[in-house]
């Protein structure tokens, strides 16, 4: 029988791959540029060429596969696999990319949102491993989210479910890219953290990051705000401890909401470490009942950046062995 | 084989019982004061009467009952069927509701939290019929809430889950009851909008409510407010329209989180219909993605206040055949 799952993890600037047996041992790994700029047929070459090189480097044949499974970005419909027109992806539009990638691999193709196979990934082998109820936000330009209860993604029933960036946590705030007002995103995404530091410089705060974006506002940064916070910046970590301030208020409600028994954070943002998840940790405390609040851990992505490429593979067995009852 | 199921709902004044077949039919119904003040065992008395009674007027022996279901306030642990101690029932600590009753009756019975029966309710035979993905909210006193998903209550790794109450809406906004700022109940449940009412009135809002409270604001509640409107109270809508502003904002967050089918509304302040119902669709529309936002319909409870009884039956019928399993 066949026992290998591919996960494939594609995003805007790279495409990652990798190879995991039923019994979740990565046996094979591959990166490589999106080439996102010439258009979907491209894109889709490219997660062949993907797709092949792991299975030469781990020496297993192509008919021992089970399933791949595409994480990509949304908007998309999960059970046709067909994506949209994601943002990231010049050219896309409604891609039927679970039947091209069939067609072009020979056996089954699953695809899925990016933040829920990401979410999964921490379910199935990384720090959300032994729950049955978990959450993920991943904290990037934006902010992501996936929900697993009843050990299951909660998708909902267009699939759009688990949008914990567009968590409402302040009437009338900040105008969010979805068109509401006061969504989580808008202030603990990089780009809202960036946004409260402009702001608090544009209301009179002194601080290094002035000077190390040479006055353009617009070139601050994640980067240049760890940056400051290395450097002993008071208004820095400021900067950070207000955003972890509103992850703590929309971590409150999902604690309150789900009673999980993990949230798990990633994207480049948890490289801050303690700086942030110590003030996450408490805000949602302070936000939540007591035994809820006690029982979540709030906890760093333990795959690293490879929840998304693992998670992918997983979701995909998940999804095959479904289909096969 | 039993067809029947017995359900109960424990309120702190009423003490209301069904009796309703597998095929959901209501075959007898009963209500009669709780004797909360008299405590523990006289309540557990009242609810064993209040069984024998549908048994008697429906001509169903007790051999026939496949097994009863109790909502009852919480905190409580629904897996035991132990009610910890409820602010409305003086007396219960730790009270071994399912086991006291299952010894007074003969038949299995389990204990579940209020909101989550509602919930239930008019999933299995109310306004959610036909979803597999829904929540409600009751509007009283505080905020409840239910959520069922994958068709099945979503309880949570403790049972706390679903407080939709307690969704935060607001930074640093009202305390609420629960020791938290800015939560969804503090601005939305009738004393919520009583609140409203109140500050309203201490900034300087003329309206005729001064006038039917004698002047004592704290005598302003749900009825109170709804006969100014009836009564052409500019001031009063005011206050309705806001309510419903907060409800629309954490129902926006709800729809964004669960893709849910349905949103099922219960509670007295319901009676307000359009006035209340149309500034919550219009708020949670913006508050929401477009395809979930067009999705989810946001609605009154179709059993009306026998939400509860009835889906403690249907709870215990699900839990039942879970156990048989």
């Amino acid at each position: 029988v066949s026992e290998y799952i591919i996960g494939v993890d594609l995003g805007g600037t790279n495409v990652k791959t990798a190879l995991v047996s039923r019994d979740k041992k990565i046996l094979g790994k591959d990166s490589r540029p999106t080439r996102a700029e010439d258009g979907p047929n491209a894109v889709m070459e490219c997660m062949t060429e993907g797709v092949e090189a792991v299975l030469k480097c781990s020496g297993v044949d192509k008919k021992d596969i089970l399933a791949a499974g595409f994480g990509a970005p949304g908007p998309m419909n999960w059970q046709t696999g067909v994506v949209f027109s994601p943002p990231n992806l010049p050219g896309w539009k409604n891609v039927p990319l679970a039947d091209e990638m069939q067609k072009r691999l020979g056996f089954p193709c699953f695809v899925d949102n990016d933040a829920n196979v990401a979410c999964y990934g921490e379910y199935w082998l990384g720090a959300g491993q032994g729950a049955e109820n978990m959450c993920l936000l991943t904290l990037g330009t934006g902010v992501g989210g996936g929900i697993v209860v009843f050990g299951q993604l909660l998708r909902g029933i267009d699939g759009t479910a688990a949008e914990i960036g567009h968590l409402k946590v302040m009437r009338d705030g900040r105008l969010c890219g979805c068109g509401a007002r006061g969504c989580l995103e808008a202030y603990a995404s990089v780009t809202g953290m960036s946004r409260t530091a402009v702001e608090g410089i544009e209301t009179g705060a002194k601080t290094i990051l002035t000077e190390m974006c040479g006055g353009d506002l617009k070139k601050i940064d994640g980067k240049m705000i760890s940056d400051g916070i290395a450097q002993g910046d008071e208004f820095s970590k400021h900067v950070m401890h207000e955003t972890a301030v509103w992850l703590g208020i929309g971590i409150g409600s999902l604690i309150n909401l789900l009673n999980p028994e993990k949230v798990v954070l990633c994207g480049g943002m948890i490289a801050a470490g303690d700086v942030l998840f110590n003030p996450i940790r408490e805000t949602a405390k302070k936000m939540s009942f007591e035994v809820p609040g006690n029982r979540a851990e709030i906890v760093p992505a333990g795959l690293g950046a490879d929840s998304g490429v693992i998670g992918s593979a997983g979701c995909a067995l998940a999804r095959y062995e479904a289909m096969a009852k």
